[in-house]
């Protein structure tokens, strides 16, 4: 049984402790916030509003058209793309940054399906998660209806079985569960797809920044390289809203795209392999850059980068195993105290109990008010998140999270437990976004 | 033959002087730069710096997840749109703001193929323009490939022809040529294409913002509504650089898509009925809001907003109309200018001379160094820019540019042309960005 004192005593130890400064917090802090819903939308990076000035006032504002060049809006992309590569196990060259995660997963499935037909056109089915964040299966539908595939949803534990069919081409998958936080063992279930014959599409949404990713790359042990990759920049890499996303292809696809000459459907002006000759013909840029369609929203990648640099920075502090590390040390301590503290309230752990099957949130569930729940402990000022029909939600980012928020977060929701605070009708009103 | 007097006199007496007031042009000015580039990127917008302070420190910073409903973040994207909606002749409800001109512009596109086919299977040719913006035609092409279209580039006099073809089932242009300024009488254009049993799609890049544009809705007299168009949020709109762009369907369009349920191919999670049940299976939003696909970019629609503002504080003093008339007094004044005082040194207008056929961007040729020459103007503070291979493109932002500057951009083209300095070497290296 541990004790706040214990928890202080963790975060007096903790490595990573410093790395809060990075965050602007004060205000949170004083609000008595507990923010646990980074894994919706990270907080703001403390470096991010003055880029911001100085992105609209200096390289907008007086700088003008000449910031393409001057200020570098042009090669913006390409850099945060460099550092979003080492986080997650890629290189440099085979990420790009741009538009949304919905867009970005339109893009490699095709390009998946396209790698795939060119060697087995027999193979039109793509296997996923029925629990896979909706918007990856509904991009996914769609395109498979257009192109002669077939989606096929399982629930995780059939995925092996559903990778027998010698029909299935493309396995997607979320490396970490919306839902439930449940990590899939990358390296291990790329193996299997690719003993099956079929290629790995990986959505990072949840991962990157929050666990280590091995994509690619020369690690010490060699894992099994994955074929495409998309993410999210607005979760843990702290991007801010609906910040620009990112993709990856495994080098030797975009090998064949060059071979091939191959064209992603949104062949737009900055995939073209001379964006600024304006020839009327397209003809994509080599390796990865063809991934790029239009021009980049320069504000919202400008803190984008701000919030990666709030990832990269804890390099010098241990990096991605060390947030890792902190990641299961405090999604245990909450299980644990929530199993201790607040027993006896029908809450159960929807996450997975073991530490390497979860990413850095933990899911509980209550059979008939998680909702009014969440809202009674939004308003004691722990904030994370509901999910239809039953999930609460709360995402811990070791960056910013300390042991003491976890011990208050848990000591908060007993007291809502406890007192039926939540049954004040208010709780009950829901809101346009939930 | 006018004087710099006599343009001062002219700025005295413009309704719409009092705009240039909100932009923030001090430094720009203090720099002794006279800006003609508005349509490539817009002047950033004075309210722009500290909206975004707000949206960066209050709403992401304190605010966090909750300012997706308590600051409206989730409905921004159709804030805008609405307001968007006025500028160019359209219902508010018929307008999306979302993703690049790129991404908006296969979306549509898809949509007219998919309507074009309804009724007329054989119609499967898509005729554009040779010199339309590279990134229609390659958006296009590649689309048209993939669906067993045929795009068909024809030159500008040439359309009516290519539109006798049966074959003809979309008809792709840009309103104002982003190279010449030349500008299609949208309604006539529209009314033969619909007469030859072809849909039209309209790029208004180079005209949302700048020239008057009636899409639909009720006007004093009623034109042929267009089908579709997309544009984009950075030129005349003045929402900074890279910012989201919009997209429009004429309704009934999307009433087809409501009965049939035809989804879009980027059918992302924010297009989905209901986002936030997170459903496996896919229902297109109802209209116009099935075109969004995933999260919006929050700083930038943020920074979009403010442009768009600033076009729509001029409806107070004429509104669109007032733009154009001044619109085309300050170009037929460069026009006028250039002719007078840098004669001699073979520039020549590509640019219609009928101010009814331009919009708000005159072009001129040089035969063999447009290049150089632009650069030792931007030397000298006069800021346009090239387009390969002999092309000077000047732009006027009757919000912000004055009568006068259009004088002294031309005495100081004169000075370059007499002086030759635009010979020095350095003003032919070329940069990332022309």
């Amino acid at each position: 049984m541990t004790s706040r004192e214990a928890c202080a005593a963790r975060d007096a130890a903790d490595p990573l402790a410093g790395m809060r400064r990075l965050f602007a917090l004060e205000r949170v802090d004083a609000e008595g916030v507990i923010y646990l819903d980074g894994n919706s939308l990270g907080v703001l990076p403390r470096s991010a509003p003055e880029r911001l000035r100085v992105v609209a006032e200096d390289e907008w504002g007086a700088g003008l058209i000449r910031s393409w060049n001057s200020a570098g809006w042009i090669t913006l992309g390409e850099r945060i793309a460099a550092k979003i590569a080492r986080v997650i196990g890629a290189d440099a060259g085979d990420v790009v940054v741009a538009d949304s995660t919905s867009v970005n997963l339109y893009k490699v499935l095709s390009a998946a399906m396209a790698v795939s037909g060119s060697g087995d056109a027999a193979r039109t089915r793509i296997v996923s998660e029925r629990t896979n964040f909706p918007t990856d299966l509904y991009i996914a539908d769609t395109l498979a209806r257009e192109r002669g595939f077939e989606l096929v949803l399982v629930d995780e534990p059939a995925i092996p079985a559903a990778l027998q069919d010698p029909r299935v081409a493309i396995l997607m998958l979320t490396h970490v569960n919306y839902r439930t936080g449940f990590m899939h063992d990358m390296a291990a279930v790329t193996r299997r797809a690719h003993a099956a014959g079929a290629l790995v599409i990986w959505d990072l949404a949840h991962s990157a920044g929050a666990v280590p990713v091995q994509l690619h790359g020369e690690p010490a042990e060699p894992v099994e390289p994955a074929d495409f990759a998309v993410g999210c920049g607005y979760k843990y890499l702290n991007g801010g809203p609906g910040a620009p996303a990112f993709a990856w292809a495994h080098p030797r696809h975009t090998a064949w795209m060059d071979h091939t000459g191959w064209r992603q459907p949104l062949s737009g002006w900055l995939g073209h392999a001379a964006p600024f000759a304006f020839t009327p013909d397209y003809q994509p840029a080599a390796g990865m850059a063809r991934f790029v369609c239009g021009t980049p929203p320069v504000l919202s990648l400008a803190a984008l980068e701000c919030g990666v640099d709030t990832v990269l920075a804890a390099e010098a502090v241990g990096g991605m195993a060390a947030i890792r590390e902190k990641s299961v040390a405090l999604t245990d301590l909450f299980i644990d105290l929530v199993e201790q503290r607040c027993a006896g309230f029908d809450l159960s752990l929807v996450s997975p109990r073991a530490a390497a099957e979860r990413g850095s949130q933990v899911s509980l569930a209550h059979p008939t008010d998680g909702y009014a729940i969440m809202q009674a402990l939004i308003a004691r000022g722990v904030i994370g998140d509901f999910r239809a029909p039953d999930i609460l939600r709360f995402g811990f980012t070791p960056l910013y999270t300390r042991y003491v928020d976890v011990w208050d977060a848990v000591e908060r929701m007993r007291t809502v437990l406890e007192s039926g605070e939540w049954r004040d009708p208010r709780h009950a009103v829901r809101a346009a976004v939930t």
